[in-house]
């Protein structure tokens, strides 16, 4: 009898409706003879309304308080998917992170999963009971509650699946799997079958809203293969998994291309250089959270930097640019990121050339360019259009 | 250095300007020396909440998951709480039920606490910490969580004020205290200062709602003194505390008159009398939760029962009156039963004479009357007024 794991994200989870899809997509997969273990986020945006009404008490609520907060999102959506399978006939129980032997590092609002203890687990699947574990949860050594931070509940199933050996780990969500590209932006793209952990990591550093990258680490490190589906459909998913020898056939494909829209490009002058000057820029910067990448500086005595910031602090950042940071000259402008993903993509000339061609036709400037054994990441200079993108899908994949 | 418990209910904890009064609270006690236990129920109507969003997924959900999804409640306001008392400046902890260390029996949905291990508890009073713990739960021997049921949280304080040996147990709530009389009912009633355990188990087995059976049951055997207090106000409450020697020299005092009119007297008559029919009867009431009381039989060749039922039944048995019980002819009236407290009582013979003078004038047909050595409680054939109550309140108080 193989044993899976099935993880669902809170949206797949945030009404009885929706639970009542989810009931019968584990039901479907318990009934092909799979010992099934679940686990769940909170209903939809239960951990955000939970962190306000925290900030409503307090600027500043303390960490673990959060956690034991948090970990009730978890608590009331498990013991819900229970309720509903034992109604539709599925015996089923409900574990929490410490019921479930979830034991993590010290470091509330961002915990590390160190060990799974099993036996609960492996009594109740002996009993052929369906075993839905809160998500993003576990405790430390002390006994106090902890959570694991953005993509947790991605990262405890995965574990879990480690742990058990399982045979996959079903990740489903409102996202039916892996693109060639964005298929919000070019409409042939297509989903792929199966992807290697490095290729995924590299898609989800891009950005690729999917999988998050701590899963992903542990699936490799132990081998479990990651089936990311959607919840409401029943259309294959993409399988992140070790390369198989089919894989090293067409060693060099391209898999997937992301275009990143979201960097705003920052050109800050200053009639005079002083390293005093650069410091206070920087703590200026962090201060609000804004975090400068790609810095160059350009000159050496006058200022003149180059950095990338997220279009997501750009608010803030022109707060400052009013304030704090006005004694300088500066210029911005919105650009694209595109990285190209695929396993062996460093030895294959050939797709490097193609890119420059493209470049070329369509007379676009480099600003970065970096390349991986999976990864080839190009900076450019101005804002990319999705034909851009459709051009590179066309040519590469 | 004092060890105190203090308790707040739903009401008292149900947004956050009450969770500041209640903080605000905990630190006075907190300042004046005291180690403090803090016991929480859910926020406002939370557990109701929680169990009809259970009984839209299913009729009847399993008690261990409702157990699960039930103890989120306390979490949240627990960790709240602790939120709150730390922006405030006071170093607090909170703790699940299992946490701190409340183990009950296997009973879901209607546990009882059996052994407190206070390690944890022990150890955050040690750091000078205000420890917050979830009322209402606790786990059993498998680590499965567990509910205590109706007045678990007033249960779960008066036990680990028990095992801590504590000084006092606050039970704070949006009642004052306990009264000689209703004063929505009679408005020279006076608060009481204090009341015996036996006299306040009288007075709550008459539906006075201060306290729980159970949360006095556990104060009596352990000797902790409880004092009802209001939240919301200063006054002084009523603390439940041994008898003593003060108490003794006015063996006899009357301490409060409870009276209830929430009691529907029924006769039904049936023209020939059967064992099956009887049988039946009671199946029959029993299958809608109508518990039957006081129950006489008043012939035997034909049927002529009488018994009472809560008032809030009424429409249920009307229901049955329409339907499966249409074959008796059956009468109905509002009734009222007056029961009156005091240590002693059975042996003062002047009380019940004082009594029967009351029901001579007032012309008042006694159904049923029991006496034991803390209660005189009798049942009237007609609904009292007030006026009544307050003749009675005159008279013996």
């Amino acid at each position: 009898m193989d044993t899976i794991v099935l993880k669902f994200g809170g949206s797949s989870v945030a009404d009885n409706l929706r639970l009542n899809v989810v009931a019968n997509k584990i039901i479907d997969l318990y009934n092909e003879g799979n010992n099934v273990v679940v686990v769940v986020s909170a209903q939809g945006k239960t951990t955000d309304t939970l962190i306000k009404e925290a900030k409503e008490l307090s600027n500043i609520p303390s960490d673990r308080e959060l956690d034991v907060l948090l970990s009730t999102g978890e608590q009331v959506s498990m013991s819900k998917l229970a309720i509903l399978l034992e109604r539709l006939g599925y015996e089923s129980i409900s574990l929490t992170g410490w019921q479930a032997g979830i034991y993590t590092n010290d470091v509330n609002q961002n915990a590390k999963i160190e060990s799974i203890d099993l036996t609960r687990i492996q009594e109740e699947l002996e009993k052929r009971k369906i075993v839905i574990v809160a998500g993003f949860q576990g405790i430390n050594k002390n006994a106090d509650i902890t959570t694991l931070g953005r993509g947790g509940s991605d990262t405890t199933a995965v574990a879990i699946a480690a742990a058990l050996k399982a045979k996959h780990c079903y990740i489903f969500s409102d996202v039916d799997g892996v693109y060639t590209t964005d298929p919000n932006k070019v409409t042939v793209a297509k989903k792929l079958e199966t992807l290697s952990y490095e290729e995924m990591l590299e898609v989800a550093n891009e950005g690729a809203r999917v999988l998050h990258n701590r899963c992903i680490e542990v699936g490799q490190k132990y081998h479990i293969p990651i089936i990311t589906k959607s919840t409401f459909n029943n259309k294959p998913g993409t399988t992140i998994q070790d390369e198989t020898n089919n894989d090293k056939i067409e060693d060099t494909r391209v898999k997937s291309i992301v275009k990143n829209d979201d960097i705003i490009y920052v050109n800050m002058k200053y009639e005079t250089y002083s390293p005093e000057l650069f410091n206070k820029l920087f703590k200026t910067l962090l201060s609000k959270d804004i975090i400068a990448n790609n810095f160059i500086n350009n000159s050496s005595h006058s200022m003149n930097i180059f950095f990338t910031i997220k279009s997501n602090v750009l608010n803030k950042f022109q707060n400052l640019l009013e304030n704090d940071l006005k004694s300088f000259d500066t210029t911005y402008s919105n650009i694209s990121r595109m990285a190209i993903v695929g396993h062996g993509i460093m030895n294959d000339t050939s797709i490097l050339e193609k890119i420059f061609e493209i470049i070329e036709i369509n007379n676009l400037e480099i600003l970065d360019l970096q390349i991986n054994e999976a990864k080839i990441a190009i900076m450019f200079k101005q804002k990319l259009s999705n034909n851009i993108l459709e051009q590179m899908h066309q040519k590469l994949i």
